[in-house]
């Protein structure tokens, strides 16, 4: 089964974390034939970690996960940290094939959104 | 004339204040039809800052300004910062038509740009 792990960086702010959550339910609704399991996870300040979530997905069953960091930039996060978590937590699943998408801001749709959020604006 | 100013964070990182500064010369190959000015400024740590950004758009002739922030939650800079900035600068131009857009998290295409996004995963 493939899972979908959506990782933000985790707030103090319990509402940013719940837009997180929401969103993770979001992707569900829309892509649940492609992803039988999704769930979101965090770097840091909210529940549940980056090797929680995998190990979350893993006992749902997911033999696959696509990683996919809901960050703008290519700063350390997602270029260092969020790859050292999920490689050391894979070498405890070693038949887990887990991959990493590109960061948000590299999407070509990244445009479209922008314009769209643009002309939305009263 | 209108105007698109796309607010990032800024980053110690040179490399990721370049990406919004790319991504601004995007969104002026997509839009400039819609957007006769389009510039990328920054909440801190880059240049321009917001209250330059918003004098480069008007010293350019513009109007009228979008601010789009480059956010993905609703955290205290989208909620208070930038509205902050944005407001006392405004009293110098009191002429100047400038609203903010909304966060990029609210989005309805988001979910589309993230399912693409994992997708693509190789």
């Amino acid at each position: 089964m493939k899972a979908l792990l959506l990782i933000a960086h985790g707030s103090h702010r319990k509402q940013s974390n719940e837009e997180v959550v929401m969103l993770a339910e979001r992707l569900r609704h829309s892509c649940s034939e492609q992803y039988s399991i999704i769930h979101a996870g965090f770097l840091e300040f909210a529940e549940p970690l980056i090797p929680d979530g995998i190990k979350k997905c893993i006992d749902e069953g997911a033999s696959s996960i696509i990683v996919l960091p809901y960050f703008l930039n290519s700063g350390h996060h997602v270029i260092e940290d969020i790859p050292n978590i999920v490689n050391n937590t894979k070498t405890h699943y070693p038949d887990l094939e887990i991959k990493i998408a590109t960061h948000l801001g590299a999407s070509p749709l990244m445009v479209d959104l922008l314009i769209t959020a643009a002309n939305a604006t009263k």
